[in-house]
């Protein structure tokens, strides 16, 4: 059976995920994402609004025209995972394929609530879901497989296409969790078992983020214990402590919840982004957060319980916002400006469970963030985090467990790449007969 | 009464500190410790058999001839904890003043053993050990409190000299540790009460190694759940797997000790200060390590140790070694060179609980001994660590519970001093008035 | 007769510098400076409307209440150069008080207009010019000297205030630049000669900003070095070339055009402080620009050329525009967004004569401006610049010739001071007895 | 004709460069480089007394046993220029080829040094000295040209194999230098001739080693006049001011020398391969030293002449020594030791010609020799420099001059070639159809 590799989208750059597997006369796509840098340096840009090709030309969402050249019929597009660089092109591009959207249950419904929000297309693709563990037959004789993985969103997996080549395991985006502190840990028992059946691993598709950080990285449990000693040490604090966290990241979140109970505070979760990631987790039974609970997403409302946190007194509460990259109009940083009805004081506490994704524009607007919020009196605690990929030990286990005959780096711009290729070379891969650096719009011909 | 700081050593470097306080007729002298680095920059230097002299003009030792323009009598040298920056120089200038030693036990033992081993000097001044939470009268009406602090060694203390003037607090080193892995908590209660107390502090001297990091240094127990983190993901694992941190850290070598055990590997101490450490820990009952665990220093018993873990089988070890720095003789590097029995293959893992202390020489020796380790196939897992200083936030912390009417900062050069000086005016406090940025060698007169 | 040095600003912050010195009964202030980034971190400041404490309130100009506790009459308000952070606040300070502006004839012009386009404040005081190298009696029995020195923008002086305790030298900015571009060498003889006369120097106000930078400052003559390889290697490019400098920057100004002419390119000044800085350079004959050299500042002119210069083909022009930081609204920033009508081409060259001011905002902006330029097709040449302040071995120097009593760093925040100090002791200053660390809104008693 | 690309060496690493061209039955080398820090890394190896395969184990020298796949015979070796990352493998491979080594003067010079000292290898092949613009017929209707190009050392070229299938440009190391110290500039008219002729560029050989620097890398006129502002500004100083450059960087000693005797001061040149280099330029005529200029390399001989500076007085003298990159046993390591008779005072200067090569090993020994000089009171001038390799608009006009049909980036690790990609790319080039990304040991088909 011939196997193509079509490598679309994030092999240049960090967003619009798009990778297509062609198997004999099937194909599957895994991942539709959205650049989002590629939105935000144009002013005053709507993409709700705009036409694919404008997109692509931008550089925001996968140039998916090479799939012309894959001889085959698409039977699935399968995002890995609800982070918008998986899934934020599905609206724009989903529909010109006659095939199903298959994702784990809390993807399908960010899925879903994208869809709802587009306003050029209309999106008509069925949206299946299946969990992590499932299986289910795909095209003609082949197998789509969801390994459950562990990330910096719940119900993540690494899909698995059986073939009679071997397995090609799209494996973005994930970190090696034993311990994740929602959810189960990441199945290498399963990782194991597949490179052991049949004609094994035939091909890997990897995210390179992190390849060029040694060590390992920890589990969500670490980033948990640093979020209890930093609540713990507040607990005698009787003023203002305001959080922020990436808002899909609902184990964070929960811990979060839980630790400022603990300290005696009424969490409550604020902006648009927060309600919408929680709030779904929680409809989905994936979390169970306390009844009182407050979320709220409209500027109104939001407005509305500050005017009650400060009435009731700060020091009963504590807002988890968005905001952790100081992204100029989110709530954080509206706070920092003065422009809410939460106040400020000497010595109130903003915690950044969050770290700054290494790039100018986000670094000068999180420092613009801290000094505004520094202006008023508050005290900073940032960094209590930890990344969602792997790093080298994860990728030197994985490479380990897996025995792929080919690898494919992908996730990040050649440089990083590289730095996945000198670690997979060390292992005794060698580029360019079994470790592909590809580039968007290429396709690998693995089995002719 | 009068009331004198003489800022001796520690103020323009970390390393040799040392600061006299003159109440009245009595002084009492905290911390004489050694700039190690400026020792190991020379070729072929033996500290052991220098005359203080000399050390003094490499800037190895501080100049404690200002101590003749203070108008009393020396009535106690205390060392705060047991790191070479704070007792180094005791047995090059401590036979000069006619006063006793006074520390904590375990800081006391590892005195006893530095002046056992100096061979220039004879070093006959009592020592005499406190606990942490006692006091003793000192001098004219004085009283010397010990009050338990958490530092990256066991048995620290904040000595307080109480005066009639207030209470005079140096604060070097510490952290806001309270969850440490071994010991007490930070007896935060202790310096609230003080600060009550009588006319308040006079006078809080403190570290400022990281006065410019944002934020709460964590407990222990996040390095320690870090440990865990790490050396469960390498349960499976069936080859050599060697550890290094520092040796004084015994918190961190019961955490390695204890998750070895958890693995199913023996954990073995190697290395002349590894074995100093923890068998002084564990001779004065700070720690009850498993009474199977090794620890050798001589290069004889190390050697055979090596071998027999290699006859034995590795996969059953966990080395616990010097050399997180990379110090080209340390047994890590030698490790690396392939100067011992134990052989690295390809796969085996290197864990560095431990952070490059951040100068290129250090750097530079970590980076070849790295290199070295990878040369031999070696996998590294590095910054397994917390640190031992206060950030930020344990800087404010300890403002606003102390209130002090003077704040002086030490133990860094003038860069990192400045860092805190931000801070405490951030704070109210105003450099010149209340704020003192004393040199090595300056006094500084508080009541006149 | 005593000397008290007032340090009013810029002693925490470079921006809004003002120091003052009293002498007997007579005052001198020195600069009065802007901070604009305290300014620009608001949205939607207009600093033409706004009354000086809300300016102070944010940071933005000198906080001069201090000037109540100097017993004695300003007799003269004497900006150094005329950079903002030295002239910016004297529309909004200097009608306080009843004292001539005294500065050098570019430095007048440039407060002139600042005051023309202040819309709170009449401001009357008079403007007298004096040239580099002249003197005038201040006071009583005082002297008020112009030493000629070089910095990144013409007519730069040292103010010198001779005193019977001998001359107080206010040393912001400078480098010391033998071979300047435009006007005379530094006049390190002169210095050398007050340092002889009299009492020698009482007193050295030095401004701190590169004490942290080993070696020395090249001179601008390196810079016009750079520019004029960077433009030669460009002689047979046939598409468009544009260039951005620091407006105030005349002599790079002049290196640009003269470059531009031998590669057969017409030179045009685009951008309103392009045009305001050259233009006013021009009228007072500081520079003799070719008679064909267009300078427009206002959008419609602007545009206007640049259709112009579409028109008659790019490859004829290199227009030399306001946005060497990326700021959002300058003129490069709107050429990479494509808001004007010059369009850019793949190939086409963007120099950037001019450092990034290393703040995380700026990087933010200039990263952005870059990305906007690639995305054209434009190709970067950057870091083509020399900087306009002293490095470690100027400031040596100065040390050396000067031979103060007293030191007084300014023009930055404690760190770089540190750096300053750091650099002072190690000639034999010392901390607290002849360096002095100030902050703003102190004094200091030279002499009671 | 079958033509085949074999990248030896220096595909994965700096150092150890050899490149093999099969056009047809001829095969032509390019370079056989030593990477010296794999040597370093050990302890007392000594190369001259080595086995090739114990290099080329260790990694220090190309393994050139993929030679054997390369159905041809080794016409010629040709070395680029004179550093010994291109020629320092000579005598330990060259005896294996029946074939002369072919270079310009001054590179078979050193060359002919180098075998003289091997001590384990008789190497007997000829040396055939070909200069700069000329061409030589190779093989079987294959020409040799020495293109003239502009690096570091002098006498520097870029092969190019004219074959009936187009030239092939071996790129290695240049900068674009239209005015360089000594020699021609880079011939640019003579590639763009190239890329016009027959069939044009077949394929362009690049070194990448600055691929991630913007802009244009300045002539060795702008390290000229950098040298003259350094040294100018010192005119008036009485004490010693020592210089340190590359060895073999000819040119920039010329200068060092020619701006020695302006300020009035007697420039020697002092350490081995100080007088290795120059003493070889100077013999073969490259440059005209000043007949008084001395040249010393042994021990003994420079011990002699610093007694005699110190005796004539040092302020007469300007010593340019060994050590730049602060290595232990080099000449001003040495000086900072104490250990020649040479006697640093308080305020001398020491001008590092030279920039510190980006690794920690050399970070943290570069910072050592500092540290010690600065012991001795040595001011320190660092960085008066430029590159000798190509930035990235070096690059562009590489590409845009010679449109080769393939591109093949050397000289650097894959995260180097990954920026050269990138770059090339941009200009419509793509990594696996026209840009390889090779590694040590492929062969790359360009014809089959």
């Amino acid at each position: 059976m011939e196997i193509d590799i079509a490598t679309i989208g994030g092999y240049e750059e960090v967003g619009r995920q798009m990778t297509a597997v062609r198997a004999g006369d099937d194909i599957v796509v895994f991942d539709m994402g959205l650049n989002l840098s590629k939105v935000l340096i144009h002013d005053n840009v709507e993409t709700e609004r705009m036409h694919s090709l404008d997109l692509i030309d931008m550089g925001a969402i996968p140039d998916d025209r090479v799939m012309s050249d894959l001889d085959g019929e698409v039977q699935a597009i399968v995002p890995t995972h609800g982070h918008l660089d998986h899934i934020g092109a599905i609206s724009k591009l989903a529909h010109r394929y006659d095939a199903p959207v298959v994702a784990t249950p809390f993807t399908i419904e960010l899925i879903k609530q994208q869809i709802e929000s587009e306003e050029k297309f209309g999106v008509g693709n069925d949206l299946v879901k299946m969990d992590p563990g499932e299986s289910m037959e795909i095209g003609n004789g082949l197998d789509l497989e969801f390994v459950n993985v562990t990330h910096s969103i719940i119900d993540a997996i690494n899909p698995v296409l059986h073939t009679p080549e071997g397995s090609i395991i799209y494996g973005l985006d994930k970190r090696m969790d034993h311990t994740p502190v929602i959810g189960d840990p990441i199945d290498m028992d399963r990782f194991a078992e597949i490179a052991r059946e049949g004609e094994g691993v035939l091909c890997y598709i990897e995210d390179c983020t992190n390849a060029g950080r040694k060590g390992r990285t920890p589990s969500e449990q670490h980033a948990r214990n640093h979020v209890k000693d930093v609540l713990y040490s507040m607990e005698d604090y009787d003023g203002g402590i305001v959080a922020t966290t990436f808002s899909s990241q609902i184990a964070r979140v929960t811990s979060l919840v839980e630790f400022a109970k603990d300290i005696g505070r009424q969490p409550v979760l604020l902006g648009r982004s927060m309600e919408k990631y929680s709030g779904t987790a929680e409809r989905l039974d994936f979390v169970d957060f306390p009844d009182d609970l407050g979320m709220f997403g409209h500027r109104q409302s939001v407005d509305r319980t500050f005017k009650r946190i400060m009435n009731d007194g700060k020091e009963n509460f504590l807002p988890i916002v968005t905001g952790h990259q100081g992204e100029p109009r989110a709530m954080l940083t509206r706070m920092g400006r003065g422009e809410t009805p939460y106040q400020l004081d000497e010595g109130d506490k903003v915690i950044f469970s969050a770290r700054v994704i290494p790039e100018p524009t986000n670094e000068g607007q999180r420092y613009q963030s801290e000094q505004l919020l520094g202006m008023q009196g508050a005290r900073i605690y940032d960094d209590v985090h930890v990344s969602g990929h792997l790093s080298q030990e994860g990728h030197y286990e994985m490479l380990q467990t897996l025995q792929p005959h080919h690898v494919v780096p992908a996730h990040n711009d050649l440089e990083h790449l590289a730095r996945y290729i000198d670690l997979a070379e060390d292992q005794g891969y060698e580029l360019g007969r079994d470790i592909h650096a590809s580039r968007n719009g290429n396709v690998i011909s693995l089995v002719e």
